[in-house]
């Protein structure tokens, strides 16, 4: 009989804590603690209790929860459980089938993992699906980590550990998450379609209208008609990918959501496509429960946003607020096909790009899903953050110019030493930004060109990225680090040149919108954590038109991004399907006639 | 009727006034504050005291001075002169023949530099050996200086019209310096010999045993001979040229002194070689007096030093204390011709390599005249400095490794910047060279690789390179910095890499020889400034096996070395000659029977 939550919430301590038995590793007290929240709204929220516990614990604690577990040991895996999960885990994953160079490879990797941090490598090997990880990619995975700071290794074993938990979690619950799976899975088969020179090696690299770019149209189309039952599909002038599902009355105004397809080269599965898939699932809910809100929904498979193929940055949803610029027509690719022939060629009728243009007075507003690409709510624990802004942004080229010299003979007093006079920058960005708390700043490109070992630098050159919530807050920055710089160059007698080569508005979220997504991360059991988006992000543009707010879904791996290393896991993708319900759930009930 | 010192001493002050009249453009005050240091002892003293006075007034003054001068007119130079030289100075320098394109070129820099820096252009157009600079290289440094700091520019402009001032003074006294003449045109006449492919573009460039190496040695040789009467001259085992003239006793010792004659890929004319022919001047005049020393003088024009062709630097004076490593025989040039076969070719006896090992006992020790390949007697407006100790230094490649992330989505408290902490060391490198006042510390190299304007850098490869006077003091400077480095990289949670790749101990001069360049400059008229050598030198290698001491002699161009720009004047080269044969002089009183 599988466990309930009812169950959990009414049982004595002890008894409680024996329905948790098992799921930290010879380590009670962490249920224990965790316990003392009782009653859980969710699943979810006790997975966080538990995970609080041990981020408020003494590292004592937790490297002896981390020892606690046994070594990756390869053949011997079958009697002695990696992470003690079940026997079936391990087969799933193949480990029980090591050849000899695989076995003595683990064995290296163990003992050079031990070595360095001094406790056993700890690997969640059913993975972000549940259904095990391939051998060589527990094997890639293990050399990796070698490489982390330990610092980082620790944390990022802890969160393995809180991954095997939520797995057995669900196994003790029986809990199955279902539109989480079909989400994850999705993602699975959008990536084989991949570029020509990419797809050979296995890399994700869909840019736009390639083959295989027009293949996840086709793909998104088929799902969105076929499986979810949207009511009206087309693939506009640009290559979006159009879905609509009707509101109760033809006249209802629409929530538009959706985000891009298109992908950078060796780029992350999760990047955009979430983004269109979770609203996918939940309209697929709804249309299999027959159900109609009082607005339509409007989901929007994005042709471009990443400027892959020509520098056109967000020109899938750019074309809907009116952005597209003619002159990107006759932009060539590295083939020197034009953007004109790739859309001929891809059957897009040009002329009609400028009827995409929407009426804002149509929408209640955009939403957008999408992955963190960032570290923080990894390292926090949380599966879902709050956007409370898309950080705009001004990035400059510099170079700074001083004398070179001879390092030997030229006096400390008498150098005009172009690199340090960065590195005096380099710190002066990093307080700046940090005194904010939400903005960036960041340097980088840093380069002494033709530098020598023994020549004091008289040229460097370095860029300039600084990002924050706000216009206001960003331009107060610029303001001060251009400051600085022109005063560093002064005290130190140097020159420099700048150039401005991107400069982008913030877009903050819109208030009533952005509640929306909170009070859904609540009503899953779930702290509210609000963040900035560093990146930019489609509803950035939309933003120029209509209310907007995101909501940013956890990325394994410290949330690294633009990279085959992206990941997020089908329990997460299903607290992001269950929190877009909760917003229509919302809406709803708002927009009752 | 020329000037004398003496009748400058003994005139009145407004005599005196009359006397200096015409110096400094319109600027009485110059040499109405410099009289008042009289009597002057030299030439040199009266010039380094009316620089001084320049040097300690206040900027308006100075500025004041600059604005003096008219603007370089190109075709209207005739009539108004350029720095009121005379017109003779204009017509050596070509500027009265300048094309409609040259003219016009020079009216757009004179009012670039005008914009740039709000004074005139001034330059010493009859150059460095008083002759005139050709009109090309007036608008290259036209040219040049329009990209120097404001500040560093007034100071040159400064300094050029104290060269003015000496070429003028030079006229009222009708002093020529004779010797620093013979010894600048030698310099000319060697620099004739290049490398093939450099030779082609006009570059100096004399590698270990190439054709134009041999005809240098060859030169040398023959002026040895039949120019300054040495009474044995060969070339040696590993082409090192040896002069020898005879003490008056056959059982006499030997100074040694020289330099090198090999140069750096498109070097300077005057690095290495002025310390062979500012002896050789010496060793002619004593032959031409006819005169005997208790000692005998060593003159060794060293083959190698740079080590451009082979990983081999000082071959030449290394030879002489044992240390030719016979493995470099098989190192192979870019050509794959190994150093034997060069050798061989050369007519070189490999054999007798040993034999080069001198016995110390028979030697006073060894001195070497250098230009100081660093910028500070050039601002300091002294001609000559006394060396202290050829620094000993340490360098290391070095890399630093945080996490590569996206520098949008990762809040500066989640960062682990690799550049930065790289930064954060320059900083302390810079402070801690400086606190030691005669230690220099260089980040020389400094990349980001791979970086991205987005991306917070992951990875930041830099160099070290830490000198000073002593030992202890080099080594408790490269313990403070890599301490700094671990406590850096601990506090930021990165990791890092580092190798030695050079270790050189110091050489402190020997404090007798030392004292002998001392009394020598003093001699001179001029103030004794002692300085550390930041570069290895010759007499480093002799360091190890008897007393040695350096005299530095002012490089023009904010001492540029390693480069065509390196510069040094007739009438520095004549104050080197004087201060050697002060040298000589003394060594004859001490040595007396």
């Amino acid at each position: 009989m599988p466990l309930t939550l009812e169950q959990l919430n009414a049982a004595s301590p002890a008894e409680a804590l024996a329905l948790l038995d098992g799921l930290y590793e010879h380590s009670p007290w962490i249920a224990e603690q965790a316990l003392a929240q009782r009653p859980f709204r969710s699943l979810a929220h006790l997975k966080h209790a538990l995970a609080q516990v041990v981020r408020t614990a003494e590292l004592d604690a937790q490297l002896a929860l981390i020892r606690a577990h046994p070594e990756l040991a390869g053949k011997a895996m079958v009697a002695n459980s990696l992470t003690a999960e079940s026997t079936n885990e391990q087969n799933k994953a193949g480990l029980t089938q090591c050849t000899p160079e695989e076995f003595e490879r683990i064995q290296q990797l163990n003992a050079a993992y031990n070595e360095r941090f001094g406790f056993p490598f700890i690997l969640a090997v059913r993975g972000p699906r549940g259904t095990g990880l391939p051998k060589q990619e527990i094997i890639d995975t293990f050399a990796r980590r070698l490489d982390n700071h330990p610092e980082f290794e620790l944390a990022e074993a802890l969160r393995n550990i809180h991954r095997i938990a939520e797995i057995r979690l669900g196994d003790k619950f029986d809990y199955v998450p279902e539109l989480g799976n079909l989400t994850w899975d999705a993602h699975e088969e959008l990536a084989r379609y991949s570029d020509p020179g990419f797809a050979e090696k296995g890399q994700l690299t869909v840019t736009y209208l390639t083959e295989a770019h027009r293949e996840c149209a086709e793909r998104i189309r088929f799902w969105m008609e076929a499986s979810c039952g949207f009511d009206e599909v087309n693939i506009d002038a640009v290559g979006n990918v159009v879905g609509r599902y009707h509101g109760k009355e033809p006249t209802a105004k629409y929530l538009m959501t959706g985000s891009h397809y298109d992908t950078v080269r060796n780029g992350g599965k999760y990047d955009g496509r979430l983004g269109i898939l979770v609203p996918m699932a939940c309209v697929r809910e709804l249309h299999r429960a027959g159900k109609r809100l009082p607005f339509g929904i409007e989901v929007v498979a994005f042709a471009e946003e990443e400027g892959q193929r020509y520098k056109a940055t967000f020109l899938g949803s750019g074309a809907l607020i009116g952005h597209f610029n003619p002159a990107w027509l006759d932009q060539k690719d590295a083939d020197g096909i034009t953007m004109r022939a790739a859309m001929h060629n891809a059957g897009l009728c040009i002329d009609d790009i400028a009827t995409l243009q929407r009426d804002p007075a149509q929408y209640l507003g955009f939403i957008e899903v999408h992955i963190e690409q960032g570290p923080v709510l990894n390292e926090l624990d949380l599966p879902l953050g709050v956007v409370t802004s898309i950080n705009g942004g001004v990035r400059y080229l510099c170079e700074m110019i001083g004398t070179a010299s001879h390092a030997g003979t030229t006096p400390m007093d008498r150098r005009r030493d172009a690199a340090v006079a960065v590195a005096e920058l380099a710190l002066y960005v990093e307080q700046r930004a940090a005194k904010d708390g939400d903005s960036v700043g960041t340097i980088g490109l840093l380069n002494v060109p033709s530098g020598s070992i023994n020549v004091v630098p008289g040229r460097c050159l370095f860029s300039l990225d600084l990002r924050a919530p706000t216009d206001a807050q960003r331009d107060a920055m610029v303001t001060d680090v251009l400051d600085e710089l022109a005063r560093i160059a002064q005290r130190r007698g140097l020159r420099y040149t700048i150039e401005e080569s991107m400069r982008a508005a913030a877009a903050p979220s819109a208030p009533a919108l952005q509640r929306h997504w909170e009070r859904a991360v609540d009503a899953l059991g779930l702290p509210v954590f609000r963040m900035p988006s560093g990146a930019g992000h489609d509803a950035m543009k939309l933003h120029a038109i209509m209310p907007q707010a995101m909501l940013f879904v956890r990325g394994q791996n410290s949330g690294i991004s633009h990279n085959p290393l992206e990941s997020t896991t089908h329990n997460d993708m299903q607290l992001a399907v269950d929190a877009f319900t909760q917003v229509l759930h919302q809406l709803a009930q708002e927009t009752q006639p």
